[in-house]
Formats: structure tokens, sequence, C-alpha cells
């Protein structure tokens, strides 16, 4: 396992191809600094006596120890200690964590890959397990680059104006493929070592250009990303974890870029790109189900401090609106637990969580999130809209007064009590929060997604027959 | 175990001590036929061979085949056939079983009597698993009477103007204890075989005469029963499952009834009687998270059925309410499975699932369940509550217009939307419907009573630790 | 203006032709006492001081002094006063006052049968104005039969298998036309001296002969009302208001009813029995912004009253609660003074509501009213759904009982306890309160109808104007 | 009136107090400029054809045509008109147009000087005349500084530890008075002219040291504002209104300021002053039912656009997105106008609104602000979070590629999608938006806040007696 020295050095090695700000930058830009810091931790923390039976597994392929991070799932257990790595850590930096995508596009990969081979006698998963030990290995970090730009939204990929709405196959070669098109929405791609292709929809026969999976180093030729980056700042002299968090959203563009034959994982087989997309999804969405309640943990865990520096940590009005944020990360985190219990092992080995429980899980946290904002803003008042400039709390001028008028319990500094609320305006105030609110309501499928999965996989033909049996219209006793 | 036959002679064996409308009745009463039929199925099924390996389960002390409402659970898996159980079973009742109480009430005492024992030496654990004995030979169905009448709500009960307000010990024999007061909205009392008497809420030591827990046949001297029945009716000619279903809400009075000191399981400790309160609760919130989803079940399967015959099933605003419905149920089913995994197992042996999530879980449900018979009006249209009468449907002179008037889609038969309409309109327009969703917002504790209880066991300093961590307050990482 | 004994003998002449429970009945069944009692205030207050200024209104046709129910509004104030009207009168029968619909129908009627006039040169505005001086001097109550049986919900009215799924023309002769067909969930149809006909969506071309609107008296040969009648009842030791109550929905089959010209307002002019069917329901759409306000009076009221009576009154979660009902009420009722104060005068003189405003109104309370209930059923808690009998609670032997353990505040008389529990009960419990919070839904059309009305009458494009300002797309300073 | 050119020299003429990022700054600080612009339209548009006749007013004292932000209103209509005028006029910034403030606030010192007049003897509402008259004349721009920074939350004023934690007067003279203390989360302060201070909450004669009002100059000696600035900026490339626009949220920091007599309204007066903060909370929010209806414009506006650029605008879901938020706009909207409608001519002549309507109306839009922007996020999708920056869309090497991929429908530029999508994300996705949000939640009184003034306001006793007559346990009609 690489320490996150190692990964640093491996990113700044990396070819400047990551655009910020109309400039091209390299991997150690200060603006890429926050995503690098965040990531650290999934390195740092491997061998903390909290952290490392979470953050450590055994590959099923090599039996040596991995990064929980670069392994496949095999059993009902592996996705629920999964889940609460996924939580425990991303508390420590506010929220995501941004590695779960690699790790999730892997395991829907390990699934569709063998189903391909199945279906049509290729090679792919051999490829996969190939690249999947290297990944392992080498503990890579990898982007997962699903969503197209998609152009015309009321038609296929086949049926756009410009064909490269969505990222297509456009030369086949004896040693490899070249690919056109862009993803977009792509979290910590340029902080990534590798890119790891999918399909962001079902696909039909006419599609089949557009059915490709593949990974590529992140820096590979034609490879362009424009990075949207965020940071939560804090003086020196304010020194908090806090502020080395950072974000970066991406417009990844696939100008003309080759990939060889043992990166490619389907080259159009529709049917396996429809369900690689469709892995990929359930896959990160179980991973939600660790995420959000996270999320919440921190947003519920600056509501109760801020009440409590208020002195109304007790009152009625509060503790009801704890209780919500508290039931909201746990009814999440519940249905993660649902969803491995009743997940399946797949012929590849793999084991899938439970689709149904997996999606009500995401649907709920993506419906509840500027919920729990307000919720936060509610507790919080209006300081955090109002807050004074860390410059000017810190000021000789000004600071004595800020210090003064901002205080409220005696039993609590000053200090305290600015370094909470500017926490809070971190969440609620910046645009790092603001990205943070529609990664919540879209990141790994809004929730309109997750009812349309619902709906194709409940079995609501067996809630019709209790109704028929109750009234009379059919005999059969519903058993199920 | 008793087949539905023999539960019902013993039940009619029983001294008259049940009032409907006035009148003194026996148990073969028509009045209190909805109930009775609904129990049955719990008696009718356990060869059944989709519910065999759900209704029955082995008993921890004798080893014997038993009806698993008589089951002390064990393990996890126990708590999760449990809830399987009583989602599959309150199916074919449209909703509540009603045997869930009696049976929530041994596991919770199971616990506290050995908590008893331990801090004041007592016996009681051991009479306990006598009578426990008796309750699974016999396949004793019981009430459980906790809700107390409460008088001013403002005070304790020994603060109380009438003494009487919380049921007491008003004497204290050789041979048993003396009781007196009343609790009300207790489910299913009038066709119960015995009641068993938790608390209802902590005790201080001030409280010790109310700090009582027994059971006694339910026609005892002393004891009268005050039901409120309703029921679901339709003619012989539209024979339907949900029209032999009935529900009895009873005002149980006590009125200086002798207990034998084997029945008696708490006298005076009012610190085990507070925890006797708390865990029938417990376990009762853990059953919702099986009966609720199958409430939501058959409120989904209605929905889908009306919207498949008005032939909108499809439609966009049909289809998001469906799966609003589906994800209501999941997530409280979620939480029962998350409540079991994060279980534990008690010193007295029984298997006590997870506090938070079996109220998150409990909560949930009561959160939504106006919200869902709203959204099952919202699918039915207006004629759920304008639906012909079925002697109007069956008169010769107005029933062949009211088919003509009453038919969709030519391939469905005007009488199956006829039913399908009448079963809505027993959801939504009947009293039984109403007594329904009142006891949707309180039964086993509404969702104010999950707040204290999420609010008193959910580890907020944790959360504020993460707040702490992330601004600077505090340097130790948050670990859990 | 008629007295309510007048009102009643009208209707007990006239010829049976409502069945209730397979029955053909005379008006003076006791089935229909309920609608009656109801109907009945709205003639029996026109002389109280404090409504006589609001039941009354001056024709502008005759002059006189009429009752308002039977005005065409020729103000904004006129509108306003409706309103309050509504609101007041509707509050002392706990709900529906069930005389509006012929008056919304009467002054939709007055602006279509102008705009067909002059579009076709016809005269139907002046049969209409014979017909207003008849409706207003002979006090009529009038049904407004709208909602047709609709068939196959995804075609129109020509497209239907049967053409008898919208109410039509079958024949027109030199005296008068005949219609065949049948509207559905109309209210108080069954105690209604005349039904007035409206059409009940857009019309096309090919839809003519559904497009039609006619007046006759109730018991019009062919005319057969299927009745679905509700009761509150409670025993005469109880007396109480709210136990006169009563409701009916009915069908209403046309087995081919001639109608006389002088009583046709439309016959084949498919835009204006669109315009027609529009205008009915923003009519009612506003008298919805009187009555829904109400309802939601009469269950604060309870709500407050058994708070109080439970001696939690001024708890805070109490409190958010009656002021969240409150803020219901007046968020419609608002909606509909601003609905009045930015109506139009039209050319046929009527004064007509602002579209955007009565459907927002009543959009807001039909999306609000299952949560209405579902915070009385909080504040109240289990009880109603378990309320002992009225029989049992004045029985001799168990009403003490009953007394001594319902009693709360030692200032309020245990009956009063059971009377307010026993007024909730019916709100919460019945059959009664099940038809009305379905039609708090549906009634004047549900929310998702309103959606569509909203949908077509709100300038969306002007706010997209704002946006394109904003952003430099456009440079037009958006004025409106 | 003022020319925005001549406001802004006097502004730069101030003497610098103001503090942004540990610097003194004149308002000449570009850090300014947002408000600067924000406010310059309340002065541009008096002339102009679609806004001069809501944006001026004939003074009621004067006689002359004046700004209608320095109005006092005299009736109903001039209250709808100042709501019409906050509508209009916010939706070209983007939102809140910072100006009504000072307007609110003379507003409601017109009525409490003049009760304290009448109840003193004093001649405070002679010196408000003078002062509103200079204040009309000279066309002023004031801040009005209401919240305290309130120190312990659970004690009032004069219970604090420290005596400062509420504006107080330190000393009397016979000049004038001496006042310290700060106030925070006050908007534009760093932007006016003046300063008008009034309390923050209810005072006992125990709190006389704090029941002041007054009003000084914005650069008064002692003054210290320490300013919390926001912008939303694009390049000069991509011009647009929204790039102008900015705010500043101030701390006020009181540091023994002299305020002479003839500027101060109250002193002492403890019931005044309740007064004197209750009123201006009252025309604040009726203020709120104008502006917060305009940002709800905006939302929908970009909400449409997005979705029509995208092509799915008369998508199902997308309309009722689109309806919720015109529902939400208009609701408040009508709560102004039943505000006024239902108003009050008070004896000092001000025509002041209905207080239910004006609070419940405020509460609305508060507890729906989230809510908007969460439909928001729906509606446009994730690259809000994840656009590219405007460098790199104007940058030659990728600006062109980031064109071909952001392209949807053929008819619609580029361009103007990324527009459409900045602009958004300005909302979303930057901590001017967070700042707004919270301002949403809490400017003029969180929703909690007004759930207290409906509490106190509406009169919950007429809704039991509503309750009491229906059950039979008063006889008395409920007339009102």
């Amino acid at each position: 396992m690489r320490t996150s020295e190692e990964y640093k050095e491996d990113l700044y090695k990396m070819k400047p191809n990551v655009y910020v700000r109309g400039k091209k930058v390299g991997r150690n830009s200060p603006e890429l600094g926050g995503g690098i810091y965040t990531l650290s931790h999934t390195f740092d923390l491997v061998d903390h006596p909290n952290f490392k039976d979470l953050l450590t597994a055994r590959s099923h392929i090599s039996g040596k120890k991995i990064n929980r991070f670069t392994h496949v799932n095999q059993t009902a257990e592996d996705l629920m200690k999964k889940q609460e790595m996924t939580r425990k850590i991303c508390r420590l930096v506010g929220g995501c964590i941004q590695r779960c995508m690699g790790c999730d596009a892997i395991n829907g990969l390990s699934i569709a890959t063998y189903a391909a081979d199945i279906a049509h006698g290729t090679d792919y998963h051999k490829r996969f397990l190939e690249y999947l030990k290297e990944f392992q290995e080498r503990d890579l970090v990898a982007a997962c680059a699903q969503t197209d730009v998609k152009g015309d939204r009321s038609r296929r990929p086949h049926q756009q104006d410009d064909p490269d709405m969505y990222v297509r196959v456009v030369e086949k070669r004896s040693d490899g493929i070249v690919v056109r098109g862009a993803k977009n929405c792509i979290t910590m791609a340029a902080v990534a070592d590798e890119i790891i292709v999918v399909p962001t929809r079902a696909m039909t026969e006419n599609d089949r250009d557009y059915s490709v999976a593949f990974a590529i180093p992140a820096d590979t030729e034609g490879v362009k990303i424009i990075a949207r980056t965020t940071r939560l700042r804090a003086p020196e002299e304010l020194k908090m974890p806090q502020s080395g968090v950072g974000d970066d959203e991406n417009m990844i563009i696939f100008d003309d870029v080759f990939v060889p034959w043992d990166r490619v994982f389907l080259c159009g087989e529709n049917r396996e790109a429809t369900l690689a997309a469709h892995l990929f999804a359930l896959f990160h969405r179980h991973s939600y189900t660790g995420c959000k309640p996270a999320t919440t943990d921190v947003i519920t865990g600056f509501g109760a401090l801020i009440a409590d520096y208020n002195g109304v940590y007790e009152k009625h009005n509060v503790r009801e609106k704890l209780v919500e944020l508290a039931a909201t990360a746990e009814l999440v985190y519940a249905a993660g637990i649902a969803s491995a219990i009743h997940g399946t092992k797949t012929p590849a080995g793999t084991y899938m969580p439970n689709e149904v429980y997996a999606n009500i899980g995401r649907r709920h946290a993506g419906l509840n999130f500027y919920k729990e904002l307000e919720i936060l803003a509610e507790l919080a008042g209006g300081l955090p809209a109002a807050l004074p400039f860390a410059e000017d709390f810190l000021s000789p001028e000004t600071g004595p007064l800020i210090r003064k008028y901002i205080k409220r319990r005696s039993d609590i500094p000053a200090e305290d009590v600015y370094r909470c609320l500017y926490g809070i305006s971190n969440i609620l105030c910046s645009s790092f929060g603001g990205v943070y609110a529609v990664a919540g309501v879209h990141g790994g499928g809004s929730p309109v997604m997750e009812d349309i999965a619902i709906w194709r996989s409940y079995d609501f033909e067996k809630k019709k027959d209790i109704a028929k049996y109750l009234v009379g219209i059919s005999r059969d006793l519903p058993g199920d």
C-alpha cells in the first residue's frame, strides 16, 4: 500500500493536462491541494488503530492485505465494512472522501466483464482481473467518468446531431481503440491516478459505438481535464482540519484518445454496457449509504454544538431538529445494511448490493440534503451569513471587540464560538458548500434516477396481488 | 399449538365481561368477530407451506416447536424472522394481525424480570419462565395493557388528585396482590386469552405502588373491558377476505382485581418497572417495522391496481407516488433489519433490538401514515367517497346502470373495478380506516415518543466531537 | 327568500328517484336528513344579526334582496363577501355547507352563455337570465353535476367504446333535447331542488354532442340518483349540532332525460362548453378559499380544545402544530382575497376571480388536508380511535367508571372531555370523516388539476425573461 | 430625489469606519461595490416608465413627490404599491434590493413615537417628523440595526454578565445620549447613509436602559462597521447585470457613540420600545411578501430557462416543480395583499399591515427557501457545481471544446446555455448564494419568530368556541 507521500509523488510526476481558471496547471498546483488533502486520509490512516480494520481488506485474488478502496466485495460483511469505513472516514473531511468512485467502478466492471464473456466468448474479465491486480498492488486512485455531456436530452447517443455527445469509439486498431467525447461532473479526476470510463445509460443495438468501458492513466495523451475547484480556507492562525478540504469537479474531454486493448473492458456489447452503467450506479449508491450519513453526522455535530454554545441545547425545538437529522442519517445507513443483508453473490464472485435498498437509501439522502442545510441554518441563526472575516477576528483593532460581542456562555471561549460559526459558515455560505449541496442531490444519480431504478426493480405486481386477494378479485393467498 | 377452532372454543367459554354499545356481551358476539377472524390467521397458517417457517419457532426453554408469537427471541435471525412473519401475515388481513403485543410483552419481561432478580434478589424471572412455559404450551393470545388513562398529564402517578389514574397495587396479600386503575387504547383485549400489564412510563421511587407488572386471564373477576369495535363489511354476494376483518380498541378497568403471586412479575421495583415499560415499547416498535410495511404494501397494492384499471399505471405522476409508497415501506423495513443486525444479546439470553434503529423505523412509519392515505386518495380519485353502496350495485334496478357507468378498460370486468374501489373506500372512508390511521400515528408510541427515545439513546456528543475536530476546537480524531 | 321549512316542503313533494342501500326512497328519508340539516342553515340564518349582511345580497337583475347563494358576483367586494360568508357558515356545520356548487355554476354560466351568444349569435344568455331570475326568486338550491364517469381515461368523449361515458345529447327535438350519460361524485344532489349540468373537460370539435349545459329539476323523469349517504350521529342525551350533520355523494344517471330549450344553456358549442367547464371550476375553487379555512378552523378548534383539556395547551410542540393549522387556513384565505382583488370584470358584467390565486389557494388546501388530520390525531392522542361508545358512556353500569377514568384537569367536567373527544373521533374515525378527507383532496378539482390550471395561466415566459436579463442573454429590463 | 451618482458621492465623502478582511476601507472600496450597485437601482429607475409609478409616492407631510422607500404608508393601497414595487425592482438584482429596512424602520417609529407621546407626554413624534422630513428631502438610505448580539440567550438584557450584550444608554447628557453595544447581521449598513437603531425584543421595566431608538449618520464617531462582503462576479467579456450584485452583512459596534436629542426617538420607555421592536418586524415582514416572491421569480425563471434549453420544459416532473415555485411565490404575495386589505389605520395616521397575514406570508417564504433551491438544483442537474470557470470558457485553448460539449438544442447558442448555468451556479454554488439562503430563513425574523407572532395575535379562543359549539359544550353560535 502506498503512503500519501507516494501518492503525491506519483501525481506530481504526471503530465500537465488540467486546466483551472484559464491556465494549464501541474498536479502540484495549490488549486488542487484540497482534493489531495482529502484523499490523503485514505492512505494515512491504514495503520491507525481506529481505522485499520476498516481501511484494509484481504484481496480475493492475491490474498494480500490491500486498501479497501481497491477491494472487490465478496460478502455481505464486506459491503457493511465498506459502508462503515466510508461513514467514519468521511467525517474526518467533513464530507466526501472522494475515493469510492474508482472502487465502485471496479466492483461494477467485475460483474459486467464476466457477463460479457459468458454472452460473447470474449476475454474482458481476464483483462479486468489483470488490471485489478495492478490496481490493488499499485494502490491506485481512480475517478469514474460516467456522465456524458448528453447534448439533446430527448435523443439517444446515435441520434444526436453531433455524434460526440456521448463518448464513443472512433477507431479500432490492432493495438487498441481511439475514443472521443466528453464526460462532465466528474469529481476528483484532476487528482486521480486513473480514469475509469463506463457508459452513462442504457444502450441499444444502434448505440454500439458508445458501448465502451476502459481505464487509462489520467494524463494520457488527448485527455483534457477542465477543473472547477473550490476550497475551504482559514488563516494559519486558525489552523483547522476543515480548512484543508477542497474539491474539484471536472469536465474531461477525450480528444481522440488511444486506449490499448488490455485496458478496454467493453467495446460494442450494448447489453453489458447497459449492465455496467447500471452496476456502477448500484455500487455507488450503496457507497452513498455510508458517506451521506457522515455528512449528516457533520451537520448534526455543528447543529448540536452551536445550540450548546447558545445555551439552548435542551430546548424542545432544538431537540426535534437534531432528532430529525439523526433519523435521516440512520434511515439511510439502515438502507445500506439491508442492501447488504439482502444482497446477492453473483457468478463472478462479486457480492452485489440489493438494488431496492441501495436506491431507497440514496434517494432518501438526496431528498433530504437541502432540508438538512435548512435545519443547520435554523439552529445556527443568521450569523453564519454575517460572521466577520477571520482577518477581522484576528486583527488587533477589531478582534477584541468581536470577541467581546460574540461571547455567549461564560464557560465557552469566544474563539470556540467563532470557530464553530466559522465551520457552519463554511457549510452554509461558501461556494464549496454550494457544490456539496448540488452533489448531495445529484451525485450518484438524483432522486429521480433512483425513482426509475426502484420503479424497474420493485415488484409492484405482487402488491396488486395483495389488493386482489383482499377484495376477492383473486383467491390466491399472497405469500410474498 | 392450538387450531383457530380451539382458540375460539376457549374464548367462548370465558365469563362475559366485555361491554359494547351499552351491553355486556359474550366473546361470541358478532361485534367481536372481526378481531377473532383476524387472529385466527395466526393459528390457521402454521402448516401452510408459504408461512410455516415463519409462523413457528423452536422454544429455547422446551425445545418444542411453538407458534412464533409465543417465542422469546434469541438471535438477530429470530428478530428478522419475526419481522418478516409480521409483514407477510399482516398483508392477509389488510393491516394489523393483532397478536404481536403479547409477544412483545413476554420478550420485554424476560429481560426486566432477570434484571430485577439481579438487583433485588427476587425470583420474578423464575415465575416468568413458568408463565412463559404455559404461554407457549397453551399457545396463548395476550393483550398487552400498557397505556394508563393518566389523568392530569403534567403530573406523575403519585401526584394525581385521584390516585387511580395509573394502575396500582392497592393491597398486598400473602397469596397475591389487588390492583386498581384503568388502561385505555388497548387493542384486541376483548378477544385475548390473557392480559399482560406493564407500566406506561418511567417510575420514580415515589411511584412504587405503580411499579407493577403481571398477567391474568382476560375474564378475571373485577376486569371490565369496554370495547369500541369496528368492522369492514360487505354483503355475502361480494364475499371478500377484507370483509371479515375487524378491530376492538378497549378501555380495561381493573376494579380491584386479585392477581396471585405466580402471575406477578414486578411489584414495587421502580427502576425495573421503568425498564419493562421501555422494553415492551422497544420490542413493539421493532414489530412495527414488520406490520407498517405490510400496511403500506396493501395501500401500494390498491393504488397500483386502481391506476392500472384506470389505464394510467405508467403515467409519471402515478409512478412517482407508487415509488414514494415503496420507499416508505422499505425504509421502515430496513430500519428493522438494521435494528436486528445491531441488536444485543442480553444477560437474560433474550436478543434485544437496537434502540435507535427500532425507533427511527417506527417514527418514519408514524410520520408517513396520513401521507400514504393521501397518496391513495390521489390515485383513486373521488369515487371511494361516492361509491354506490353494495346493495345498489347488486340491485336489479340500479346495478346494471352502475356497472355500465363504472366500466373503464374493456378488459377489466365492471365488478373488479367496483371491488377495487370498495376496498379502497374501506381504507379511506370507513370508521375502521379512521381507527387504523390514528393507530398508525399513535400505536406503539407516536413519533413524539420515538423522538424522546432517540434523543435519549443517540450519541449526540460524538457528533459534537466531529464538529470540534473539524474546526480545531479539539484535536482528537473522532473514531466513532 | 324561502325558510328552511319551505325548502323541506318543496323537497318532500318531489318524485322519489333517489336510491340508498338498494331502495328507492323519498326525500324525507332519514338517510337524507344530514344534508337537509346542513343546507337549512343557509335559509335559517338570513335574519341572524351575525350573518345577515353576509348571507344576503342585492340582485343585480331584480334589485331585490336575495340569498347570496343565488347571487351573480358583480364586484371584488362581492367575491370577498361570498368568501367570508362561506367560511363563517361552514364552521357551524363543521365543514361543507353544500350550497356553493349551484351558486358557482350560475356564475360560470353567466359568462359562458354571454360568450356563446357573441360568438354564435345564439340567445343562451337571455335564457340564462330568465332562469337566473327564477333561481333567485324561488331561492333555489342546485347541485352542479360536472364530473362525468369518463370510462377509459386515456380517450376523449367521442373516442370511447361506449359513447355514453360523458353526458351527451342523443336527440334534438323542436321543444328540447334528450340527454344520456352519468355524472358521479356529485355532492348533495339528493337534497337539491335542481341539477345544473356543465361539461367536465375541454371539448374538441368532435365532442360537440358532449358540449352541453342545462338545468333541470332534480326529480325530472329519467333522472336516477344513487346516493352514498353518511351521517355523524350521537344519542339524544348527547345532543350536539355536529350530530345533525350528514352528507350524500351521488351518482346521477341521465337515462334519456328530456330538457326543454329554455333550460338548455349550451348545445354543441365546444369552445364555450370548454369555457363553462373552466369557469365553474374557477368560481368553485374560489369558494374553496372560504370553506377550506372553515374546515381548518374546526380542526384547529378541536386541536386547541383537547390540548387545553389535557393541560398541554402552552407546550411548544402543541403551539407549533396549532400555528401550522392557522397558517394553512389563512394562506388559503389570503389567496381568495388576492383572487378577488386581482379579479376581472367580464363583458357579461360578472366579476371573475383571478385564476392563479384561486388555484393556488385551492391547491394549498388540497395538499394539506390529510396533514391537518394528522396534526389533529397527534394533538388528540389515541383515544379518538378507542373512545367508548356513547351508549357505554351513558350506561349506569359502565358510565361512572368511564367518567372517573376519562377525567383530566379538575376544572373540566368529564363529560366535556368526552364530548370533545367524541367530536374529534367523528372527524378522524368515521366514514363521514373519511368522505370529507377524500373530498378535501378532490372536491373542486384535486391539486393535480390546479397544477394544470396554474401551468396554463401563469406567465412563465416573463420569469424566463428575468433570468435572461440577469445573465445578459437579453438586455430588456423585465418590467412585469 | 437624489440620483445614484449623488448617492455615491455622498457615500464616498464619509469617514472610513468600515472594516473588511482586516482593513479599514473607504466606501469607495470595490468590496462595497456590490451593495452600492444594488441600491443604485432605487435611484436610477424613478423616471423609468415601467417603475416610476411604483418607485415614487406623494409625501403626506410635504406633499412632494418622494422616493417610495422614504414614504410612510397612509393607506392599504400604499402597502400594496410598496409590495409591488419591492417585487418588481428586486427581480432586477436577483433578490434583495437592500433599501426596505430603513423604510420599514420609519414606518414603525412613526407609530411607536406617537404612542410614546400619548403615554408619557414626550415629544418624540415631533422629533421623528422632523427627521422624516429630512429623510424624505435628502432621499436617504438607512440601515435598520435591530438584532443585538444577545450574549446568553436565556437571559434578558439587564441579566447579562456583560451589560453591553444589548445596545444601551450609558450616559444621558443635556445635548444627547451616549450608547454602547453591538448589533449583528445588519444588512447593507456599510453602504447606508444612516443607521436607525430599534430594540430587538420585548423590554421589561428593568430593561429601560436598553429601551432606546435613534438615528445617526453611519460614519458617526465611535461607530465601527465590520463587514462581511460577498459578490457575484463575471469577467468583463461576460457582462451581465447579475455580476454587479453584492452584499454586505455587518456587525455594527457602538463604541460609546453620542446621539443628539433630536435624533433620539425613544429613551427609557420600555413598553414603546417593545412596540417599536414589534412594529419594525411587522412592516419588514410585509416587505418580505414583496421581495421573497421576487427571489422565487428569479429561481423560477432560471429553472424554466434551463429546462427549456435542456429540451424538457414540457415534461410532467418539470411542470410540477415550476408550478410548486409559482405557488410559493403567489401564496406569499397573496398574504401581503390580505395583510394590506385587512390592515389598520393607526391614530398616528400610518397604515399598519395586518399582523397575522404579514407573518404567515413571511413564514411561508422562510419555510420554503431551501426547498426552492433544491428545486432549482433538481431542474438544473449537476452542472452548476461543475461548470468550467469563465476563464476556461473564454480561453482559446479550451473554450471551443467547452462550447462543443455544452451545446444542447441546435437553436440555442452554447453561450446562452453557459450563461444560464453560470447564473444558476451563482445562486446555488457561491458564498453569495449561501448568504442569501441563510437570510431567506432568518432575515426579518425566522419562521420560529413568526410562529411566536402568530401564536400571540391569532384568536385561537374563537376556534375553541367553534369546537365547543359543535359538540354541545357551549350553545353560543360562533359568529366570528
